[in-house]
């Protein structure tokens, strides 16, 4: 019964009057998407050794989409600009929307195909989604195992105001506090662009928990937000924000009920091994306040629904808190839909627009 | 520095009038503690062959001990019974307590090795600390990785009434809803003993994130929570308490505060996935109410002490929550510091005594 596993809570859902800026849109390339911007020695490597990646990310086969999010024009979910157009940005009442496209490119193998693949990818962007359509900002994608690449392709877009962030992956190589990515880190925060950290990703061999393989999909997708508490714990307390001060890290569709905990955690650990990180000036919890984000969906459903505001007073309030759909997944939360509670008039800006206008630097609502 | 790394926040400290029973104590062995124990084919074999185990659990090189544990005897923190009586026992009005010996026999690479290992560890928990102290109890040592032979442990020692559960690791090398470890649920249950999930462990090149090796060990103590939310998923989602209705788990030193929002994405991810594991009957969060239970040290401490309360209150009350020491290693808490709260009379002797009395089956206090 594929049906019933997929189907989403909302498909379409009513149209709503509430603006929002949507900061998970998922863009998809087709099969020959990236062929007008790759190099010919690219394309010629692409057809002899194809695609040799790290990563083995896996999703349920029968598909990741929205039913409803196939358009007419057979193209895949996401694939198809005025289909989203039609069906998301408009309907939806999307000021803007970040787009975070799944690409290969970040965890290829050979350092220079992943350049190669990254910059088609964001040249593809930008001709294909960021120009047509103006409500549209990019993630960048760059290769982030490889920081020579990585900080090479952030120079040659940064400019480009179309990408708001560059997009990593969370189930990375190494926590992402490693002294690996801090060149890319520097060059992002360099341009004034924030990093996001996405769902998925994977390195073949690195089980996706913190005890082996789990049996089922269900697992693989509750437990990624232990890569994501990898990555807090791994920033905060590698120092990179001490390295880095003005360094914005956006965690997306990561969830975030578990930060308050993960914070009390980490400064009682911090009470104890001081001397083991002593390029620490402060308290861990004072790091996460100052430089993580997070994204809304999937929002946590408290199991008496009001709990949902003490989860935001336990992140020190909703400042940090961005609207996002996840369109078009599966697991998309429909602005109407998403909060099983009744936000404050006060709460409702900030997350479903504002936070995330100042966070990318977006422009102000025309009056 | 390294005085102020591991300085306990109370060392001794005062002594206490509320009676507990300690739900996290280790007994360390000496050096040729086990050769009384041990068949001579082995003693052998340890002498060829030394010690091959899969993992590679870590301490701070300093000792993971309080400065003040190291009894006068020469012995190790852990190793001397009358000075853990006298500065432990009687000090802190200790009720019953419940050891955890950190054995290396349960992560032996040789089955019968493992097992060898793990009887003698056993003979001499019973000899050297059960017979002679009657408020102890301990966890029953498995070579838990090897089906089999774990089970003829448990049939072989749980009639003896010193064990109270079998004792497990979080850093397993699956995780432990995966069906090579039923026979071992299914045999501890039939002698109605609860399974402990004590914090350590580790497999030799299984990152100890799900993304990768982390720089800082306090990273890896901070993470150690992850493995055992890996641990709940995959014992929920894998259907392990349909087919044993009466598997009772201790979550031993991996905090809880996480756990209210993993039961939160967990009832959601199976409100999408349910198809996938349709051996489940109920919510996830009904399994973790009925199934688990967790120690309180090291104690979680929210940043505004009161919401400690609200984390109970997520939990679904008090009820699982049992009083942990650690005793005698650095993070010890003590009785009179590890809330920063004030319990209510009735959690005080839920949490102090009478929880782990129930899922303990220990004696009822003397009138």
């Amino acid at each position: 019964m594929t049906d019933t596993i997929m189907e989403p809570r909302a498909k379409a859902g009513p149209r709503v009057k509430q603006m929002i800026i949507d900061c998970d849109i998922h863009n998809v390339m087709s099969p020959k998407s990236l062929d007008p911007f790759l190099p010919n020695r690219w394309l010629q490597h692409q057809r002899a050794f194809g695609s040799r990646q790290h990563s083995g990310s896996v999703y349920p086969k029968g598909s990741p989409a929205r039913w409803d999010a196939f358009p007419p024009s057979g193209l895949a979910p996401g694939a198809d600009l005025s289909f989203m157009q039609q069906q998301h940005l408009d309907a939806l009442n999307v000021e803007f929307g970040i787009l975070g496209c799944l690409s290969p490119a970040g965890s290829q193998l050979d350092p220079d195909y992943a350049a190669a693949l990254s910059a088609a990818t964001n040249d593809w962007q930008i001709a294909e989604w960021l120009e047509p359509e103006p409500r549209l900002r990019a993630g960048l994608i760059v290769p982030a195992e490889h920081s020579e690449q990585a900080v090479a392709e952030i120079e040659r877009l940064a400019g480009h105001p179309g990408f708001v962030q560059v997009l990593l992956v969370a189930r990375s190589s190494a926590p992402l506090g490693d002294r690996k990515y801090w060149k890319l880190y520097e060059a992002a925060t360099r341009h004034n662009l924030p990093v996001g950290i996405h769902y998925g990703g994977g390195v073949r061999g690195v089980p996706i928990s913190s005890a082996g393989w789990p049996s089922y999909y269900i697992e693989d997708h509750t437990g990624m937000s232990a890569a994501f508490q990898a990555h807090v714990a791994s920033m905060v307390f590698g120092g990179v924000f001490e390295h880095i001060p003005d360094l914005r890290i956006a965690l997306i569709e990561g969830g975030f009920a578990w930060l308050p905990s993960l914070a009390w955690r980490m400064d009682k650990q911090w009470h104890r091994f001081k001397s083991e990180v002593p390029h620490l000036r402060r308290k861990p919890s004072e790091y996460i306040r100052d430089h993580f984000w997070v994204t809304t969906q999937p929002i946590e459903e408290p199991h008496r629904s009001a709990d949902l505001h003490k989860v935001f007073e336990h992140l020190g309030g909703v400042d940090k808190v961005m609207f996002s759909t996840d369109y078009p997944h599966w697991d998309f939360d429909h602005p109407a839909h998403a909060f099983q509670v009744r936000l404050p008039a006060g709460h409702r800006d900030k997350i479903y627009t504002e936070n995330a206008r100042a966070f990318y630097g977006l422009p102000a609502r025309a009056a």
